[in-house]
């Protein structure tokens, strides 16, 4: 399937792990509406991952980058800019990371050292990166950025640990640098607050299995999966939707504005007699 | 229990119908806190319930109103201005009444003739009371108005029908009065969005129980009660509360903002082999 | 500029009165985008308006509908069907209309009879729509309704009047609605809370040229057009949005977002000496 | 005024750096409602202030405690046990700091050194104080929590800068601590959305002047002053609003819920020739 949505565009895709991962979902099909991209990715993680893999399928060059370091990032953004002859078009951040949640520490029982970490590298990267693109003039006009976060911004799910306040920080760092953005260069910054996914990244989080078949009860349409999520991403950075920025767009079958369905209410109901 | 939080000040109370009632347990606690009450309800209410008991305790006269008539709701506050001699300094809207609830109908098949009617009793009486409360100037200054709603304004719970279109058009005309009555005479208006209750109203709706227990497991703190309810309407109608205007305030052990909760995913997961 | 995104896709274009109307720029859209309509718009709209202009163009059939009559409901949705030779893929539900407006009453002085039939025009008849179309089976699974609203769903702009009440009704029966039409069939509702736009019908509320200023002052895009409206529509139309449903969609310019703008706060500034 | 609301109640009290801030009117407020009071602030702000005076008024003893450090908070939380002889009945987390804003940083060039800093000091800070008076055990059932937020963290209000991404993280770490502490020892914790006042902290503001006349045309009460805010604070520590929980509260004169007023919509109007 294609439309040619992206035609011509050039973007920037952080995070693509392995096959399951949002980012490499989304990589493959900007590559198919027509866009050139750049993939990066932390030097940790493309150790892990499989990111060549990726890059010789949509014909990408990989950058490594800790987001995390002012210098890694502007020089993501100088080779980025080299290699296209100019500024990008759009930018994905699908970046999260928790050692307190890897660890295994309860939420209120973080150390302070990690969470610092956590919320540097899941949510001031997103600032890291619009702070340096804009010093390099690196986005151009109308372009767009996605950053994906997930509900638990708006409401507690007590397993999601300390990343519930990471992408709170996010989603408030997109408004806010989405404001300033958007009165620079017409530049949109939205979060696109995404279903529960198995990525790799995903099954870190304890009690994933339960709570994936929760979301899926409670979600009227099911749970959105990667597939639909790089969709919504295309569509997000495609030039149909120029006027929509500091938004949160909960990309997710429905569940952020269900109360109850009556499959969960079946299942939490004492059992009769 | 009294603080003498409301001395010298004087309220309507709208839909006591037996002491189950939210607005019966705040009419109590009102009185306790020393105001003085005039009680309303439907002539219909008034005939199925126990008004008078609740009168008798609290010294109130009762006149009854049917707040789809303008006739009715004018009558009752000229009435009430003469019992108390001038305005009044709260009004407490716990109104609510679908008749497609009652007969069963499915949301996707309700009739639009009794929506009409579940629309203006259950949202547009506050306007027709407020209304008619500026037109007569019945509310003293920084009075208070508080209007019972429920969270299926915000997110859809299945069974409650009809009557979360209704809950939301009464936020809407909470806030939209809200701004002119603050304008006009600082007068605030507010809703409190309360937890269930086992109240002789809630139960009428379709699944009750099975709703109460999963809204239980659902609150950090467990569901409100009605006398809970009435402790924070007293606290509204107070003056520690004076620059509170247009808001919806949850009033519900921590419902609204728990996105799932232990009990629920283990209650929800597939039992184990 | 097409891209096939509606390509095969059917729909039912309600409320274009003339050339700056939204659904008229979105009927357009949708047949650049390789969609075939039919245009419905209220018997008396049609005869001031120029429909069969647009009809011409878009190679559109005209079915005059009375939204708050069932029976013109269901006349439309079965000519729809004969016409199609089956179900349609996608609904633009764009009808408000409000006689207290029209005539001028002070939203504190608004008639209940007036208001009723606001209420019934403006949101019950989205519902009526899906009720319809439901029963008869005439949205194909994954089908899309979009209906539009506006920001006073949610804030107070004071001279919107009783179409606030009337916006917050709609967005709350396009989620409950949602809600069973997801489970039925896959079938999602939404919301585009779109910018003020000079229309023919905006340009009947009080004080709409200062409001258009404003508006545009408070958004770092500017306020979006017509046309913009129309893309976005085209995307929530397409397949790449199937997982969103039950949500209000802003699309404004990032005004929903900003607290306020140098722009603002500089124009409200007493001036110096 | 008393109502003896807080009478036998023991609390902290963070942040009262002179006579015009929050926490020095909520601590007269506490202490006048019967309450008994321990007050604490950073070294260094102790040294600017005149938090002594305050101390002999309410009776209370004042402790040092740099909140970014856990050896500090966990003296803080032991030496109130050991002066109350047990543990605190409430909490007020009156605390903010940011020295990429003392330093004229723009937001798009913020250090992030300092920002780490701001994150810790005015977010981060209240989970510190949750987590050792957890371990401590140092809240005693149904106690209660406030943290002073401001609508920044919804909305982009450009001058408030990084301050606005730090106060998004204080609520999301007050819903995601107040889940558990509720869920352990029916402990609730909110924050306060407050009107800007015009505090010595306040000041520091690039353009506040600017703001609070904004504020105050945009609120249909007014600005909440922080006598108001004092009151709220009681109201919220006292036992009439024990099922409120994980909840931002909105203590503005409206502003949150209006879109415009009359005030503002003459300011931005272009004038007539």
């Amino acid at each position: 399937m294609s439309y040619n949505l992206l035609k011509g565009k050039k973007g920037i895709i952080f995070g693509a792990l392995d096959e399951r991962s949002i980012a490499w979902r989304t990589a493959l099909r900007c590559h198919e509406e027509g866009a050139e991209i750049v993939l990066s990715n932390a030097p940790v993680a493309m150790r892990m991952g499989e990111i060549n893999k990726l890059a010789a399928i949509v014909n990408a060059p990989v950058i490594a980058c800790d987001v995390s370091s002012n210098e890694d990032v502007s020089n993501l953004i100088s080779k980025t800019m080299e290699h296209f002859g100019g500024g990008v078009d759009f930018i994905l951040h699908s970046i999260g990371m928790s050692i307190n949640v890897r660890k295994g520490k309860h939420y209120t029982e973080i150390d302070y050292g990690f969470n610092a970490k956590s919320l540097d590298i899941s949510a001031m990267s997103l600032h890291r990166v619009l702070a340096t693109a804009m010093k390099m003039d690196a986005i151009n006009e109308w372009g767009s950025v996605v950053a994906l976060s997930y509900i638990a911004a708006q409401r507690v799910f007590p397993d999601y640990n300390e990343m519930a306040d990471a992408k709170a920080l996010l989603e408030s760092v997109s408004r806010s640098f989405g404001y300033h953005y958007a009165v620079k260069k017409h530049v949109r910054v939205n979060t696109i607050s995404q279903s529960p996914v198995r990525t790799t990244a995903g099954s870190g989080v304890k009690g994933f299995d339960g709570f994936m078949d929760y979301a899926e009860k409670m979600s009227p349409l099911g749970n959105a999966s990667s597939d639909d999520c790089a969709n919504y991403c295309v569509m997000m950075f495609s030039d149909l939707t120029r006027m929509v920025t500091m938004q949160n767009l909960f990309h997710d079958g429905g569940f952020s504005f269900t109360g109850v369905t009556e499959a969960v209410i079946n299942a939490t109901a004492p059992s009769a007699p």
